[in-house]
């Protein structure tokens, strides 16, 4: 099922985050978030104390997948710059890290930010086709919201590296922040042809979480069991608002 | 209580309109909405038969007031131009049972049109200080959604001519013209003095009944019994998510 398209329903994904440190720890928060039935699950490796271990990871990223059975799996290992845990692994040994993610496991997405460089994407995109893993190409800015085109050119740039996923994730400082990622979303799913993950951060940026799927924002983040981004909400009131769009509006 | 400012709280207050055409049907029609407990009632009495008869009218304001307690009522004479239904009264006389209703009843708000004439708006608030009615100048477009520079016009003529409220309801097409009304919205916030009701009708408008609130619109409508325009969505779901919104935003 590696080669699903992400968000082609007409409902945003519901995404829950795992965040534990240790293994025991990732898997009860696995069982719990599994009772919420989520559309995805990411696993934050980055809060993992035994990252540098390249064959625990693959073995737990496996174990995860097998427990969360239809439900895909994105595997992120998000980077201290774009607002991770700090981990003992270079840009180099990461990339080699994901790069075995995708040979040996069955985890359906990757995440891989865009500030790393175009030769670590050519070479990630090489290897994640031979094994059918998909690409999240991903733009964090946890300060606050670039201008429209800054944003759109993240999304663009995502779409030239033949990324099969965009995301972009930017922390909103008022409200006029939160109207900029809006239209950017809306821009992007009238001009971009992959789909896009949008969303932004903060007390404001909540709304987004809600609406952003109405937009074109195909995945939304919800706390599970633990919050992985300020502003995420319990999946279960997400769920709820998303019901109400949906029979309000009549698509989200 | 007349002079209570309207939306000083920091949810938007929720109103029902009140469509039905025979006394008695209106008097089952609120017995249904006062169930609901709505934060604001709306009579639209342009949907009575008995218009034509002030003594009739001004009665069942009356008996609505009474009947609502202490949920304020607004007195809404909506003209055909701005979608309202045909009423036998012209101008001149749907002003004189405006200014009737703010001398004679304990009607809290009474609607009167932007688009009557500068001399009628200035009689009806000499006559509504008197009685200490509140007017809201509203502004209605069911066929689009103007550009900001326009709307932002209405609303300040609104301030201009002296009007408690301000109000814009526009329709939307699409996805943009919602964007346009809430940065409408968050613009007035900051730059005028009255409160603002904002609202986009239609599919896409519904967003706008449910998140106008966070960008400064006052009021909601919502369907207790009968709908009044489109895109009015069921009291019990807006209740729903505007609880939502004030858990995960803090203040809404």
């Amino acid at each position: 099922m590696k080669r699903q398209r992400i968000g082609e329903g007409n409902q945003p994904l519901i995404c829950t985050p795992l965040v534990g440190k240790q293994r025991e720890s990732i898997r009860l928060e696995l069982h719990h978030v599994l009772e919420k039935r989520p559309d995805l699950i990411e696993w934050r490796v980055d809060f993992f104390e035994g990252i540098a271990n390249t064959e625990k990871v693959l073995d737990l990223a496996q174990e995860i997948k097998e427990s969360a059975g239809d439900i895909p799996l994105i595997f992120t290992l998000r980077s201290v710059r774009e607002g991770g845990q700090p981990v003992s692994l270079n840009d180099q040994e990461a990339l080699k890290l994901i790069e075995a993610i995708c040979q040996k496991t069955e985890v359906e997405y990757v995440d891989f930010e865009l500030s790393n460089s175009e030769e670590a994407f050519k070479e990630l995109r090489q290897v994640s086709l031979e094994s059918q893993t998909q690409i999240i190409a991903s733009y964090h800015n946890f300060e606050f919201t670039p201008e429209s085109e800054i944003l759109l050119g993240k999304i663009a740039e995502a779409q030239r590296l033949s990324a099969d996923v965009a995301k972009i994730a930017v922390m909103s400082q008022n409200l006029h922040d939160v109207l900029t990622l809006l239209k950017v979303t809306l821009n992007a799913k009238e001009t971009v042809d992959i789909p896009l993950i949008s969303l932004a951060m903060g007390q404001y940026g909540t709304i987004t979480r809600m609406m952003g799927g109405v937009f074109g924002s195909s995945v939304t983040f919800a706390v599970g069991e633990s919050s992985s981004a300020p502003g995420q909400m319990p999946i279960e009131d997400l769920r709820s608002v998303l019901g109400i769009l949906q029979k309000s509006i009549g698509q989200v």
